[in-house]
């Protein structure tokens, strides 16, 4: 490429203008504009930075983009970022790509399957090194980024899907042990209240609580099927209270939806656990705080994001068939009946 | 600018290509691929796709950038992601920028100036359009901001910053609409539990709870100082109740935080608002679903985001002066002791 190409539109400082300014080599400037890889002792760094200063210095991420072909970001999409869950997985791949050196471009997708793909065409055609995907389909439409070639993780994906890296946990196994707990407590008439993916076969929590059931020889209890919100946990757990077969025990389908059951069952003056035991799933910052808290099946999302920032960025491409299933830990606290 | 600059670094396939591929003109390819200005009939977007599928088109985002001097890209700070405050303010932002064409690079300082300060020169040297900073400090370093002729607007901000844009909130107003209500509750001990933010003089909030006892004649209540964050929140809580003097009524200066002390309290079995009534501050979602709900002075987060957006985006360069506080609005819920 021609030299022509990387030069900065709009000035004309260059690194080598800063690192005669402040006496330093220009490998030296490179080390403190990111921070890295090599450290600068941190009086050669002020002197670095104050040339960058006064000489009006911008090192141009976008003509290296261009010159790499990479832009050293990462696109993340996730369903909903004001959802406790999604927030901290956000939080996650940051730190993770951060760590690596990446930016994080992020994009929520509001729960529509046209918003996500418009997300991820974006992402695309602004050259990001990777996309972490949270989609809101368990089968994700990825015809562009497939003819893209560029490296794709599904975040928080049961199955692996061919050509593109992923990350889960098993969803059933979870649901089993919440559910089997539960019936531990001696509940025999446990319901679920269950999110609505856009997908054509039953969720993983759905069969683990229906397997965990079956496994001790109980009938299926009610279900309500609402959105992965608190909200649509509120009306679901409304639903609960005012249907003929009112359950002991609910096993709710995310942290999300737990904290609107809750405030359903305190408006009705049902007790939790005593009226009816609860326990969910995701394992979110905000389960230790409800009232009572929150018996829940913990996801570990630190390292879901981390393996799958590591993934999508460890070089190979085609990226490597890549699908870890991430085991759950169920954290017993109060809500489920325990002391 | 040389025609060699715009070239893809990895493709020869251009915008002709796939206009000619999918018998349109380029303009239409360039409405398909940025969605819009203008609307295209669904089976010509479709057709359009098709092609830039078969081809392998790749709209260059990073040549557009070098190009035009702009990455079409906004930068976001925040202190903490998973604080569903900033969770929701992020989301906002995120939301603004898109409806106006802008990719949202977001990044965490964990409440640490160093990772801000860090974080805002590596937005700069990635040439975003202007940068959206939830500051951990009341004054912010801005050096590199000013010296890189970039916009920036302030979130969270009460007080202008001169040459930066910014956003906020009447703190003190707000914080003294809360207690007044406890006053008329009936309170007269009335605690605070407040944030701890990077600065030297008292956050508005507290002058707001000071001057609205003054206002009424009554002491100060005791106070608790914590982080900003449930955790915080709770330590507070249990500290008040430890106190020689315990309260009848808390201001808290956040719902992250009210989420713990509501925790204290029910864990010693402090009847809320029986025993101690409870006010905070943001009208965070959450705020609705705690038990008992959380009367709240909320801060109107979409309104202030879209707002910082179209401050920065707006082209002006230097940025205009723009300083805006918007008017909190308490929300009166159950915690305080209303019905």
């Amino acid at each position: 490429m021609a030299q022509s190409a990387v030069q900065p539109p709009r000035s004309v400082v260059t690194r080598k203008d800063v690192a005669r300014y402040a006496g330093v080599s220009t490998a030296v400037v490179s080390y403190v504009v990111n921070s890295g890889p090599k450290n600068v002792a941190p009086a050669t760094a002020a002197r670095v930075l104050d040339a960058i200063r006064v000489l009006g210095y911008r090192p141009n991420a976008a003509a290296r983009a261009l010159k790499l072909g990479s832009s050293e970001m990462l696109g993340l999409i996730i369903p909903e970022n004001s959802n406790p869950l999604f927030a901290q997985l956000a939080h996650s791949v940051e730190e993770a790509a951060d760590k690596l050196g990446y930016a994080l471009l992020l994009a929520n997708s509001d729960g529509s399957l046209a918003k996500e793909r418009r997300h991820l065409r974006n992402f695309l055609s602004r050259q990001v090194t990777a996309v972490l995907l949270a989609s809101v389909a368990f089968e994700p439409d990825l015809a562009d980024a497939l003819s893209a070639d560029v490296p794709i993780a599904l975040l928080n994906q049961e199955k692996a899907a061919p050509g593109f890296a992923g990350v889960g946990v098993d969803l059933r196994e979870g649901a089993m042990e919440a559910v089997r707990h539960l019936i531990w407590h001696g509940h025999r008439r446990i319901g679920l209240v269950m999110g609505s993916n856009v997908t054509n076969e039953a969720d993983g929590r759905e069969r683990g609580w229906l397997d965990a059931l079956a496994e001790a020889g109980l009938d299926e209890g009610p279900i309500a099927r609402a959105l992965f919100s608190a909200d649509g946990g509120y009306g679901a757990g409304k639903r609960l209270l005012a249907g003929a077969e009112r359950p002991t025990a609910v096993f709710v389908s995310s942290d999300s939806q737990a904290v609107g059951v809750l405030r359903a069952f305190h408006e009705a003056g049902v007790a939790i656990p005593g009226d009816i035991a609860v326990a969910s799933f995701d394992g979110s910052p905000e389960s230790a705080f409800t009232w009572p808290a929150l018996t829940t099946v913990q996801q570990p999302l630190t390292a879901m994001a981390a393996a799958a920032v590591e993934a999508v960025t460890a070089g190979a491409r085609p990226p490597q068939p890549f699908h870890r299933i991430f085991p759950t830990q169920l954290i017993i606290r109060h809500s489920c009946g325990c002391p």
